[in-house]
C-alpha cells in the first residue's frame, strides 16, 4: 500500500457561495476522506480587485480556501470534475504523501 | 548548503486539545525552526460528520491546521514521531524549498 | 500551453506590516494573477517566542501568511527580489500544477 496523495487547494470567495457547494461535493458525491476550508484576511485575484477584512469583518467577498487530500487516482478524477466548475487558476493541487491510512 | 526542506501539514480540531500539545511538542522538543497554526471555517473529516462556524463561532469542533518546515532529515525523524499521535490521514508532507538560513 | 506553476509561501507577522506591503508589490508590481494572505491563531518562529490568540484576539503578533501562485519563469524572479526582503526561513515554495488560464 502507498502512501502517496494528491493535495488539492480551490480558491474562491464567500459571496460566490461555492464554499457550501463545494463541501457538499466533496462530501456527498465524492466522499473525500477529509475537507478543510480556511477564511483568508486579505487577498486579490485575476480581477485586481484587493480584498481585504479591514473594512468589514463578515465581508462576503473575503478569500475562502477549501483544501484536501486523498489518493492520487481519486483525486486526479475529482480535479477533471473541478475543472469543468472553477474558473482558470482557481485549482492547484501538486503530490503529497500522508500517514498511511487502512 | 542547500535550501531544500519538507513541508509539514498536521489535521486536528480543537475540541482535542491536539494544537496546545502539538505545538509544544514541536517547540520544547523537536525545536523545529517555526510553526503556524490555521484555525479552518468548516470542513469535515474521515467520520463525515461537518464542522462549520456556523452555529457556533468558538465551537471547539472546529479544524486546525498546524504547518511547519524544516531540513528534510530532520522532518523525517519528526514525521516518524508524529505518525505513532496521529490517526491516519491527519498528516500530509511533501518537498519544497526556503531561502537560505545560516 | 503549460499547466505547471511555482507556489510560495511567505511568513510574517501582523506588527511587521509587512502583509500591506508585501500585497502591494505583489500586486502593484508584480502583477501576479492572484494572492491570499490568511491569520494564523498560533506560532512560534526563529526566535522561539510563541504567539498565540487566546491573550489578546487582535494581537500584532499574530502570524500571517501569504499564498501566491503563478508560471515558473515567473516566480523564480518574485523569489529572487523576495530573498532579498525576507529573512531566511520565511519563504517556502514548490512546483504544482493549475487549471490552466488562457
Amino acid at each position: 500500500m502507498t502512501d502517496e496523495v494528491t493535495m488539492v487547494r480551490i480558491y474562491c470567495t464567500e459571496g460566490e457561495h461555492k464554499l457550501k457547494k463545494m463541501l457538499n461535493y466533496l462530501h456527498n458525491e465524492e466522499h473525500v476522506a477529509g475537507v478543510t476550508a480556511f477564511r483568508g484576511v486579505a487577498g486579490f485575484g485575476r480581477s485586481g480587485k484587493m480584498h481585504t477584512a479591514s473594512l468589514l469583518d463578515l465581508s462576503l467577498d473575503m478569500p475562502v480556501v477549501i483544501e484536501f487530500f486523498d489518493r492520487p487516482e481519486k483525486m486526479a478524477a475529482v480535479i477533471e470534475h473541478l475543472k469543468t466548475l472553477l474558473e482558470p487558476g482557481h485549482l492547484v493541487y501538486w503530490p503529497a504523501r500522508t500517514n498511511l491510512s487502512d
